[in-house]
């Protein structure tokens, strides 16, 4: 079970489409690492005064400054442990202003016209919920105004604004999900996420180096890679795309190649079983020893720790005799202690024997659309630790993942034997 | 001649005044010193909080913290030298947008309701005019709204917002001009300006140790000494309060005293006839020597230094002989080496005999409403320089001003016994 997963806030689709401009507008996001510096900051308008030169409309989603954003949060926190969510909306809604002018700036310098917007400005309505605001619509006309005038957009992600007149920011996945919904409301179909990567890889290059780069995976596939950590989409992105049917075209920042692009999957079947595998080597694991089994014990566990935002991801629970089990789940090793702690209170109050933790673990997944029409996919899996003597302490499994806890120490060993097996390192 | 005072931009009367809440009503501007940090917005935040025990209603205009506004531009100045005047106004706002989000915050955490609003939620309609545009009108609805909810409103000076929906930032004074324009729009008469000053003093208590505070002062009389240098107040501000009937109250950020307040002048007979006096010891003199007269010379010459935005202020020409004149003029010392340069050229278009120029001279003033209805005040300051001992390079009058230009090494010894010889020290 992923409970971030379920935390999702999914924008509803986008109705506006403007069909008559839509294949003549091009839309770029550029996060920000790509908008970090000034001299980035010229790199980046040069890139897309060559796009320009296709003759398309361009319009450009940026993100904060490098700093920016915590720079401002650490201001407030020196101000008030618990601002007014208005108020704090207001400030750090002002990053992406900042980067948005010096970006339209730099293009104007170029001798391209470019012009600014706001959240406001561009028309991005959302829901009054502060810091977490759902995008309820997006008037374009604005955008439309100005790209007819063939001035490139440079629209601020991660805001928008309510219907009282009140700046709002959309929350985690901001600029990407913010790029999405003006690529649907604009009716354009592929939307390009700019980032310090070059695509989507079967694995982390950084772990195995015959990682490759895929030219295409499915929502479905994404989603799951990204609630597995891979940190390039949000998944709130990923789900609004998939929503509204827009491409998203993951590629780099600082090189010209084609990235990767994430859309509706194409064949269910002839395609390889597993189209990537990860290891997250942050996660822990929690064992709350031989709980009395009434009803109610495990959600009034996990109960408590979803109140403290703690983001359970694997749990199973073993008959150790009758009436008696153990509970073991893992989190972010960034959550331990906490969790830890609220596992242990819990456990005195249920009068269990005792709570053990190890954060000496990894995750391993594999992922593919191709499993739900491959049978025996993750007992593949299971047979290539097995040859490496690797012994699996957890398994999870949805339609297109299988997931399993192993021993830290060899995770890397496993994840290179895998991704090798599956053939992730060979063109299909 | 003042230059700079001919080019300031007077704001029009501002019409909409609502009776009911004015009395009601403070309105306290603080500017960038004031808000320099958090620990200095919270001294703020409590010193406004103190005033709502009032029961009134507080609206506060605020600048950018301290350094911002720079860091700012020394930003664009990496991208380009040029900056397109929008993008510039959307970039620089966003620094009053930071404070005045975080004097909200910091309001509210010691337990009382604030909400910040930006120029645009705050109604603050300005001409289309970038960098320096004028305020047009304000619609206080949704100010009244706030406050009418027991709000503390905190509203971001130095900007407003077109009929096209773009920023706008309105120039030099703009904080000062933002608070007393709202003010006006409010039907409050008198609207404090915090500083680090705790009011206008008859001269800079740096140079004379007996300088007084002030009670009050005419407008008349504080543009004068804004325009000879005095920078607590902005020209402009004081020029738009003139002309809305807004009294001005300048005050300390820091202690709780009352400051000086800036108004009608009460009565133009019985009282005093010098009302302060300043030292200015950053201008300069330049002369153009032995210009064969005929028209259209001098104003050949300023033209091309206003058009390099210098500021000229004394000007004097004398006959040197028949059809031959000298020009003497004095600049600030920060635009002398770009003076002289002009000068240099106009001088050899001419066919003048040179160019001299000396910045040991300093300005000294004297200024008061008073002076209209006393002859023989500018005789007496002569006299006083004369029995110093001083020599009087250069005379320059107004209605209620006299400025001579003498030696930079006199100016200490010359303001003090002015200030002595027209009573200043003493009230009145």
């Amino acid at each position: 079970m992923t409970l971030s997963q379920k935390k999702l806030t999914i924008e509803p689709k986008i109705g506006r489409i403007f069909l008559t401009m839509a294949r003549d507008i091009v839309i770029q996001k550029f996060g920000g690492t790509s908008v970090g510096s000034p001299e980035r900051i010229k790199a980046i308008a040069k890139r897309i005064v060559n796009t320009c030169e296709s003759g398309k409309g361009v319009v450009v989603v940026v993100s904060a400054m490098g700093d920016t954003t915590d720079e401002l949060i650490s201001l407030t926190r020196e101000i008030t442990e618990t601002p007014d969510p208005r108020e704090y909306d207001a400030l750090i809604s002002t990053g992406e202003n900042i980067s948005a002018a010096l970006l339209a700036m730099a293009i104007q310098a170029l001798g391209k016209p470019a012009i600014s917007l706001t959240g406001r400005q561009a028309g991005v309505r959302t829901e009054s919920t502060h810091s977490r605001a759902k995008i309820l619509t997006v008037d374009t006309q604005r955008i439309l105004s100005e790209l007819s005038q063939g001035k490139v957009v440079v629209v601020t992600g991660f805001q928008g604004f309510t219907e009282f007149d009140d700046i709002t920011t959309i929350g985690r996945g901001g600029s990407d999900t913010s790029a999405v919904v003006l690529a649907a409301s604009l009716g354009v179909d592929v939307c390009e996420i700019f980032t310090d990567v070059d695509g989507i890889y079967t694995t982390d290059p950084r772990k195995v180096t015959s990682a490759r780069k895929l030219e295409s995976i499915s929502y479905e596939e994404m989603l799951e890679l990204a609630s597995l950590g891979a940190k390039v989409l949000h998944p709130r992105a990923v789900e609004c795309a998939k929503e509204n049917g827009v491409k998203l075209h993951v590629r780099s920042s600082f090189e010209d190649r084609v990235g990767t692009l994430v859309e509706e999957a194409k064949a269910m079947e002839g395609n390889r079983a597993v189209t990537g595998a990860t290891l997250n080597e942050s996660e822990a694991e929690i064992s709350i020893l031989k709980v009395p089994d009434h009803p109610g014990v495990a959600g009034m566990l996990f109960e408590k720790l979803a109140h403290q935002h703690i983001n359970v991801d694997m749990i199973i629970q073993t008959v150790e005799e009758n009436q008696i089990n153990n509970i073991t789940f893992t989190v972010g090793i960034d959550d331990l202690n906490e969790s830890v702690e609220i596992t242990k209170t819990v456990a005195q109050e249920l009068k269990a024997e005792g709570v053990v933790f190890d954060d000496n673990i990894s995750k391993l997944s594999i992922v593919g659309v191709g499993m739900i029409s491959k049978p025996g996919v993750a007992a593949q899996l299971f047979k290539v630790l097995g040859d490496l003597g690797i012994n699996i302490r957890m398994i999870s499994t949805s339609e297109i993942k299988v997931s399993c806890i192993i021993d830290k120490d060899r995770g890397r060993d496993a994840l290179n034997a895998v991704h090798e097996a599956f053939s992730l390192d060979k063109d299909s």
